[in-house]
């Protein structure tokens, strides 16, 4: 493990260091958990409170943020705690897995495939024939590269990621275990019958530069023409992306949501977890749907969308406010009876 | 590439041409984004109102359906447009991954273990002992075929898809990458002290001719007994079918659906996406249920269900509809009042 | 397939036999498709009540509980009939697979692994440096142990699963098909433009002894520090547990359902099918969530949690109590609408 007095670690992440220099600091942890030796991060108020409770060395905190007290003998301050601590992860952190450079004698890579300088093949990777790797990318062991795939440079992929035939992957990739990469798209005719005649899906994927993709994850290929995603994407595990669909840059799609085909998300949307899209629909730039959402329309960008049917989320509230009151209506109803009652028998009278 | 020119194409599709027969077809595409030299579809009146804006040079449309000009030199008019179209793309698609016959020295097949003629098995496939593989069975790369597990003719498992030991499947079923055939069903018994002893899955699961499993599927095992897929069955990405479960024939479960245990499906049932089912319930014959639907008790067949808890298609409108009235009946209730409060304020006089 | 007399049953099962003790019993069977031969179980009055129509040959039914008539020939009566009766499946069911011990020659395992006796590792499985496996593990064919991983004695990994460097498993732990251990967290840090950097996810996940873990669930290592299960945690099918989540033992996550990152489970909650969790919130020991629930904030142990936003059942119930009782609340307005008018042309004349 390594260690860190407080003022080294402070020089190494660009941050002013207020208090104890010397302190020993050998390993990040979370607030609640810290310990004496961690560096521990509390960039906005919520987790500024809790410093008092925590037993880190060294909290890393805005460059000009009040800090309650008792706090950890050393603070470093600095404009940009999430990188600060980013780096600080990295510092502390194993090294990851060296993986051999080269290709196993374990391998089966096609005498047809083209390798890039420096790519790395594990035991019981799979390239076709037709395949392109290109420069320093790595396959760990039990990777499927299908034939006239094409990976850029610097890409990864995790064991069991499958690319299927003719998928493209840009530059800086990741898949993460399991994903799948060009699975046929979901097509059938339907017979008089109820029977269903699978219809060639003949398109591929095409992947941009430093898009990630996430454990489990299935994104289909397209009928004909290409299922699209943006550069920088960020995928998360178990995602479901249908034939045909088309996302933006910097696009994020959190774990178990899924996209009907033909659907378009804009750049820099972000659908969270366990969201759904129908099909054919179009999704604006920087739209946010929230969790469980249901996205059955076009949805112009820039807003956050709520529900199932998704809606904005002022109505959403509006609508939860709605049905909140109706034990009040009710009581209302009733209140206005009894004043007719009271009427009623008066005018009898 | 290869070329067609438009009456070339319209004798190979069965249509009959109207317009200029010596245009050449190099592609099919969509219509958004289509370019000269591609063939589309517009099969109905949506698309066809598409078509002034579109550049392909062949568009395939209903046989006698109005055309609204301009539109691409040729029209291919036939009556199963879809029929045509899908024929279309296997023309202008390049020929799927030739995978070599016979057994990859790569593999591990055991020598109890019997395959039929002209299977394929990739390399690092295995095949265990006592298991059957049908005529022209083929299996990709990274594939998994337990003990005395039986696949029917023409089978396709692609990378990283498993039949778990004594599992049946028919002819001609797909295995997308990563599906699960056969894993255990999720039992257990409650102990006292909130531990659970697993229940033994001693089952298997039997899959019917021509059905195919999505991508990272998952069907486990029957606890004893059997999980049955009929014949023609059409099963997405990431879908979920408990142990125990029963569907029909033609039966259509999408992307990221669920069916907890010994739920039993009818035959041309379409369970849209995330749609999820509770244990031990029956739907009918042709139910259609919803998107993120979520079914708690027996449904009968043939109808449009949609919601959680899921009532048919018209309940479902209706409660939407006397949900978005509540601010009206706001409105009226103040309305009343305030009549009440004039006719009060009269009585007092 | 084994045959057992009934008395002999009875006697093995440590059950009271009650009719015919030389019934021949050669199998076991769900209660609807029971055929003479088979053994049943029926537990409780709704099981029981479906025993004059069963043609089972004996049936597994609680010590003092009044059967109808007729029954199966042979009743085997005992205190926990749940327990016999997987005992009895257990008795009827083909062996497991036999996996050989020892290490395939076609694995791939690193002279720096540390493997425990009676280890058996199938053909390409991939055993990386620094790795260890405790005694009596069994690897399936194309398993995925990565560096430095330990995993205790006894477990069992299926085809395509796969635990990431560091990850540690307790004893006698099971990953289904594809099940994927340590994968990244989904963390990243916003640039101005939207696009995200990667946050270096330097974590580990922690398995408890017991612990079983679905086909194809994904459960991605910590930011730093720990992603944990407890002890006998049971997981299915699709779930997904984001980076530092907490589970307490014996907790169960039915298929399809998700949390999203540093949220806490105490210990023996059960989380529902497609149900899903806010990130960084806390759900107390034995809470109870249904189906498609989606949790958005701390919720106290102990109880019944329904809808979305998750509420108590209780509440839930009034709130759809509520929804439903609008058409009244509109008859209501309308009746006292009618006698305003009725008031107010009275006053008029």
């Amino acid at each position: 493990m390594p260690s860190f007095t407080a003022a080294a670690l402070a020089e190494t992440l660009h941050a002013a260091l207020e208090g104890d220099p010397g302190v020993s600091v050998t390993n990040v942890a979370e607030l609640d958990v810290a310990r004496p030796g961690d560096l521990v991060i509390a960039g906005a108020p919520p987790y500024l409170k809790k410093l008092p409770d925590c037993q880190a060395s060294a909290a890393l905190v805005p460059a000009s943020a009040p800090v309650p007290s008792p706090h950890p003998p050393a603070l470093l301050r600095t404009d940009d705690v999430a990188a600060a601590f980013a780096a600080a992860c990295a510092l502390f952190a194993p090294p990851p897995p060296d993986l051999p450079s080269g290709v196993s004698p374990l391998a089966s890579v096609s005498p047809d495939a083209t390798l890039g300088d420096g790519v790395s093949v594990g035991p019981f990777a799979v390239v076709e024939p037709g395949a392109v790797l290109g420069p320093g990318t790595r396959l760990y062991p039990h990777t499927y590269v299908g034939h006239f795939a094409r990976l850029g440079a610097g890409c990864l992929l995790y064991p069991f990621a499958s690319v299927r035939e003719r998928c493209v992957l840009g530059d800086r990739v990741i898949l993460h275990n399991g994903a799948v990469v060009g699975s046929d798209g979901f097509g059938y005719n339907v017979n008089p019958d109820g029977s269903r005649t699978k219809i060639p899906q003949t398109g591929i994927v095409e992947i941009g530069d430093d898009t990630e993709i996430g454990a489990n994850a299935a994104i289909d290929r397209a009928r004909f023409g290409v299922t699209r995603l943006g550069k920088g994407c960020k995928i998360d595990n178990l995602v479901q992306i249908a034939h045909n669909c088309v996302l933006g840059d910097y696009t994020v799609m959190c774990a178990q949501s899924g996209l009907a085909g033909t659907t378009t998300l804009g750049s820099r949307v972000v659908c969270a977890g366990q969201s759904g899209f129908a099909g054919h629909i179009k999704v604006g730039d920087g739209a946010i749907v929230g969790a469980q959402a249901g996205v059955a329309k076009d949805l112009p960008g820039g807003q956050v969308y709520l529900g199932a049917p998704a809606v904005p989320r002022l109505d959403f509230a509006k609508s939860l406010a709605h049905t909140a009151s109706i034990p009040l209506l009710k009581a209302q109803i009733k209140a206005l009876s009894a004043r007719l009652d009271a009427l009623e028998k008066a005018a009898q009278t």
